[in-house]
């Protein structure tokens, strides 16, 4: 038996997650963590090593030279992804910082193997300085095909993220905000089929007005959800407040159109589907109770929902969904990220538009054609999804 | 057939690099790359998710908040080597950029996987400014164990690893500087037992005056080599020059005892040895008969020598030595790296020191106990050298 690991956010660590935590600190330290890297050519003779080293390899260092574009050719950059953050915003653990957020970083880069093929390197900076952040991931661009960004936190991801994507001529992804307003779409799609409820004329509110739950509410109202209410800890952001940043500023110009004022509570009175990205515990069963009829629950907060499915169907939910792997409805992003990085590397695409997300969101969809209050949406294992969401990027 | 490769630089490649061009070309295309990044941990079922991704992943996380230390037993860190350059110096090839760098790179976390098990993953800057490189370096550090720097301009590649040195709480090695002045004080030791010498009383001339050409020039006067002169493409680096920036003079101030002056050929004069770090073809027949008798060439410019050895051997050498894998007396700095990294890794060592260098060098040498004119060095595929070489690090 190993000392207990003691939780560093002041929240009680629900017994669920308890679970967990022994066997995964096992796993890593008998790993010594996640990832390993292989060669995939011959290095066994004198003559292997004059053609993958001296004196041969520099036949292909000068074709780069005379075509910049080899190096897609001729170097991993094809098939290989960085898994950026800065450590600010891991998980639900808040900002850990660079070194103890790289369990998830190799986590991810993990995911990108088993469900893409695809290669990916952990990055955690060592700066949590915006300018430090974009000069550092520009000068290490070269060899890879890709940046996801992870786990940094709102707004300064969003800007990150922005100038990235105008500068460098490979896809800059931010994971948290991208990846997961599309599965939320995808979710709430055929959600939305299951209570019977057209989705555009829902009203939604979103917990949280981060990366996640700022792009959640960007993309459900480029697809035409006309009622959405954006809610932090402070309560609904509405242009009544005087206490917010740019981003939040820029949320309450086109949410709350019915004006609702005050807590989480009150914002649900009436709500077809919150969709929660914030904090372990913040959805109350007296909540749900003030929502809409056959009310749909997301409660993504990770490792710890909102609120635990059991609980939301015994306070009214109809349809409930988690990010997590051990409970029905997973709307995980990794429904989503390999997929779209395999489409993008696979057709040389350097921007990923809010099209491709839309796109991606409705064939995932699809790919459950009869949904039910436990089958929104596929299991991260159906082998169908990876090749779905790529051709929605590819075309 | 495909289209011929052009050289980058003006001087004629060698019949003998064209033999691999094409056959290291297509190497590269139909492997894309060298490398492949794979996990080590399950991920077939919802419970392997669960203990390497959310939610378990939060334990190793928030054990590395508690102790920092921590980021060596539950991540990557242990076994992973950043190799890094700006593409300023690659091989003979010059500056050619960070794309085109990336094959030697590639190829060089291959060997330190090949040679000591180490993973270790490749990156070009695209930046060739000091503050920029050492800024990207250390926000990048958190989940490497080690840093090879590779192929970056003299004298910027020594203010960079100095800089690194001292701040960085991981061991930061120059292979160009410090694994090539190992690796040849290992050479010399065994090539002045050929020869009947002693290495002290050597006059040795360094032709090259760039990473590798000062750090053997300050590894071979800190063993006590009392007579050394350095040359560069404008002849003797002597105090009477006045075109000599920072590092040049450095090494005027302790080398030329004899005050020679002009160019190679007169620094050769009764040299007993010529180490070649510098440019393909500079060393011709007729400096090799103004030497000292059974004169010592190691003539190391990769991909092409300063003289081929047949022709050296020709010319009247007792002793030659390339870089080169496909000649007798490989001279690679593959002897070196490997070892030293799994040594510090081992041993959590925070600097490679000269005297490390020494100690390895000594250890190299005294696996060839009968040296020979063509088996001054063990091959690069002996067994021993990792180990030998990791135990003088970790002692």
């Amino acid at each position: 038996m190993k000392a207990p690991v003691h939780p560093v956010y002041s929240l009680p660590i629900p017994f669920d997650s308890m679970h967990y935590d022994d066997a995964s600190v096992d796993l890593h330290e008998k790993h010594h963590g996640k990832l390993r890297i292989e060669t995939t050519v011959p290095l066994e003779t004198k003559e292997n090593l004059s053609l993958a080293y001296t004196p041969g390899v520099a036949a292909p260092c000068r074709a780069i030279v005379n075509d910049p574009e080899a190096v897609w050719k001729y170097t991993i950059k094809s098939h290989t992804i960085a898994v950026i953050t800065d450590g600010s915003a891991v998980l639900g653990l808040g900002n850990i910082g660079a070194k103890a957020s790289l369990p998830v970083m190799e986590g991810k880069c993990a995911l990108f193997k088993r469900f893409a093929g695809l290669d990916a390197f952990p990055i955690a900076l060592e700066t949590q300085n915006v300018e430090e952040i974009v000069r550092t991931i520009t000068a290490i661009a070269p060899v890879f095909g890709g940046i996801n960004l992870e786990d940094i936190s709102a707004p300064r991801c969003i800007e990150i993220e922005q100038r990235l994507s105008s500068t460098l001529d490979i896809p800059v992804f931010h994971d948290d905000q991208h990846g997961t307003a599309t599965v939320v779409l995808a979710g709430l799609l055929n959600a939305s089929k299951v209570v019977g409820k057209e989705l555009s004329k829902m009203k939604i509110v979103v917990s949280g007005a981060g990366a996640a739950g700022s792009a959640i509410t960007r993309l459900l109202h480029s697809y035409g959800v006309g009622d959405i209410i954006v809610t932090d800890s402070k309560g609904v952001v509405s242009a009544h407040r005087d206490d917010l940043g740019w981003l939040k500023n820029l949320l309450a110009s086109f949410t709350n159109k019915s004006d609702a004022c005050c807590m989480l509570y009150d914002a649900l009175k009436g709500a077809d589907a919150f969709v929660g990205v914030s904090k372990p515990g913040v959805l109350k069963p007296e909540m749900i109770s003030v929502m809409a009829e056959k009310p749909i629950i997301f409660a993504l907060a990770n490792p710890d929902p909102e609120m635990m499915p059991d609980e939301a169907k015994k306070a009214g939910a109809a349809v409930v969904a988690t990010g997590r792997s051990d409970y029905p409805n997973q709307l995980n992003n990794v429904l989503v990220f390999p997929g779209i990085f395999k489409g993008a590397l696979e057709s040389r695409t350097k921007r990923i538009t809010q099209g491709m997300m839309v796109k991606a969101a409705e064939a995932l969809a699809a790919l459950v054609p009869n949904p039910t209050a436990d089958n929104i949406i596929p299991g991260v294992f159906d082998p169908r999804v990876v090749g779905t969401v790529a051709a929605t990027v590819r075309h």
